[in-house]
């Protein structure tokens, strides 16, 4: 259950701002391309007609937005950023839905189940180019975010980050069908995906034309939260929030066999009885439900969740310490520090 | 079967020094992710090791030296450019193979085959935002070139270039599930396929600081070229080359009832009991080579090669003569002019 509200720090205003933006972005377009799309994110039924809003995690868009505010700029300066880095995570769940063979998504038939595998890739690849499309029209913006040297820095940036996460996407896939992966191999892969919402936090810096150590700060400051975050996916994956069924997104990611934190350690420090059952078990081809429930049995049986648990707590700790050298007001310190808490504790 | 020589004007050092150019920029990269698209472009086997290169299509690369030097500019200066395009390009073929599930292309197992589909869509993701990242390596160029409103012009066409072959793939995908598609609406898909050609031209011509005029000519040189090899693909799908059987990809793009000039014209132009017998074959699920055979057939009654071979034939005049305003040298012309025929003549 990822977190769909607003960030601290954030107003109304500014949340129905980014969201009238993202659309108005898609929107100005015409092809039922374009349709598709807005059905991804969540404003037009599976006909392109409108229906009752869907809330969504808006979180790495918000994320510039904060930090542009915490550097010191207005959210307008930032909007174009905060719209290319929404559109880039979405674009890459267009494809995670069609690699994990995804049905729902939001509660909604994925993209790729209601228009066949090879509609998705397009629709994704489209969306990947409009993140880009995006950060051109900061030209049009006023004072130092509009600068030349700025744009080309975000550029540059977005490009990075997302063969950061194609790297990690493919050492995730890879590990898929292995037994035995490490603890540093599965921190390492998250790190990676974590790259999005560095990126994020950098871009808002970036807004606010902000010197170079409070890009480097703020950048820290996200990746750790999207390690963090893409650790306890998994681990939610495992151990679903009292109360609830596990989400399709997450049954996705058990039955592919994606290793978590918990596994890893599980398989490092376990008995040879354990590191046994747990190799049988990933050498099936597909995961059951009682597989599932004898993996968490073993993780139970070798402290792997606490240990998860732990890890996930530093990383949170360590996206609140890169904050201290930005002197950012403590306000704001305080606000990014309670939105890095609710985007890792609700992923 | 694709170009793979060196288009007219270029010499085999140009050929080379783009070939080793490519290579540098996926081989400075350590993980396994760039061994699979080291695969892709041919120069490594399955395990990553070495084998004898297999000479691919270059031509969109190629395109670029090639129109770079015909507007003034040394073939350094647009190396960059062209390392990028021919990433765009490769980037939008693994997604094709997936898409279509070619299983062989250039002779050899698709990446999607050998690494399966969520590698294959992943690995496509990281060439797309790899080709971006090579568009940088032009700041450290001299000259114009590495002028920053130059290369944050070959960026953004290059994103609206990617967006058009989007918005044609998705009308592409459509149109294999319906019977009835028009002259128009195929020459329209084709046209925003070929945008990738076009920007491919276009972006030699901002090698060389070339002046706007210019840059619209080459677009619609490089438009006319790709929206022609386009159509002349599907139409070779119908028809091989004299003692070649259909290649996979041939198979593919007819097997998923890929729509061409041809059919759309014998609907267009068919009597009734013409366009029934087509309307059937198309709506059954998968097409087999005796309904292959039979809708080669009904095209011949309709002489509706005949009609698809010269719209093909005028697009490359309206290529030839796009070249008219640019000033070129008439050697320069000459070159662009052969090099137009033969991309078209072997796609």
């Amino acid at each position: 259950m990822s977190f769909t509200g607003i960030l601290p720090g954030l107003t109304a205003a500014d949340s129905d701002q980014f969201e009238s933006s993202l659309k108005k972005f898609v929107d100005s377009r015409e092809l039922p391309l374009y349709k598709i799309m807005a059905y991804h994110l969540g404003w037009v039924d599976h006909n392109g007609e409108p229906e009752p809003a869907v809330s969504q995690d808006r979180t790495h868009g918000q994320i510039v937005l904060a930090s542009a505010q915490a550097a010191g700029s207005d959210s307008a300066a930032a909007m174009p950023y905060a719209v290319a880095i929404e559109l880039l995570n979405n674009f890459m769940l267009v494809h995670e839905d069609v690699q994990n063979a995804n049905t729902e998504r939001n509660n909604r038939p994925t993209v790729w189940w209601s228009w066949g595998p090879a509609q998705a890739i397009n629709a994704g690849d489209g969306i990947h180019a409009m993140a880009r499309i995006s950060i051109f029209e900061q030209r049009n913006a006023s004072g130092p975010a509009s600068d030349p040297r700025n744009i080309s820095m975000a550029l540059e940036s977005l490009d990075t980050a997302t063969l950061e996460v194609c790297e990690g996407e493919y050492l995730d896939i890879s590990y898929q069908e292995r037994a035995s992966v490490g603890v540093d191999e599965i921190v390492d892969v998250a790190r990676k995906h974590g790259a999005l919402m560095g990126i994020a936090a950098k871009l808002g810096g970036l807004a606010a034309a902000a010197d170079a150590s409070v890009l480097v700060a703020l950048y820290e400051f996200g990746q750790a939260i999207g390690t963090a975050q893409n650790l306890n996916i998994d681990l939610k994956a495992l151990w679903p929030d009292p109360g609830t069924d596990r989400t399709e997104v997450q049954r996705g990611r058990l039955q592919s066999k994606k290793k978590s934190l918990a596994t890893a350690h599980a398989i490092e420090n376990g008995t040879p009885t354990t590191r046994r059952r747990l190799g049988e078990i990933f050498m099936k081809r597909v995961l059951d439900p009682a597989d599932l429930d004898e993996v968490t049995e073993i993780l139970a049986e070798t402290e792997s969740r606490a240990f998860a648990e732990s890890r996930i707590a530093s990383l949170v700790d360590e996206a609140i310490t890169a904050l201290n050298s930005t002197g950012f007001s403590s306000e704001h310190k305080s606000s990014l520090t309670e939105s890095a808490k609710l985007i890792v504790s609700s992923s």
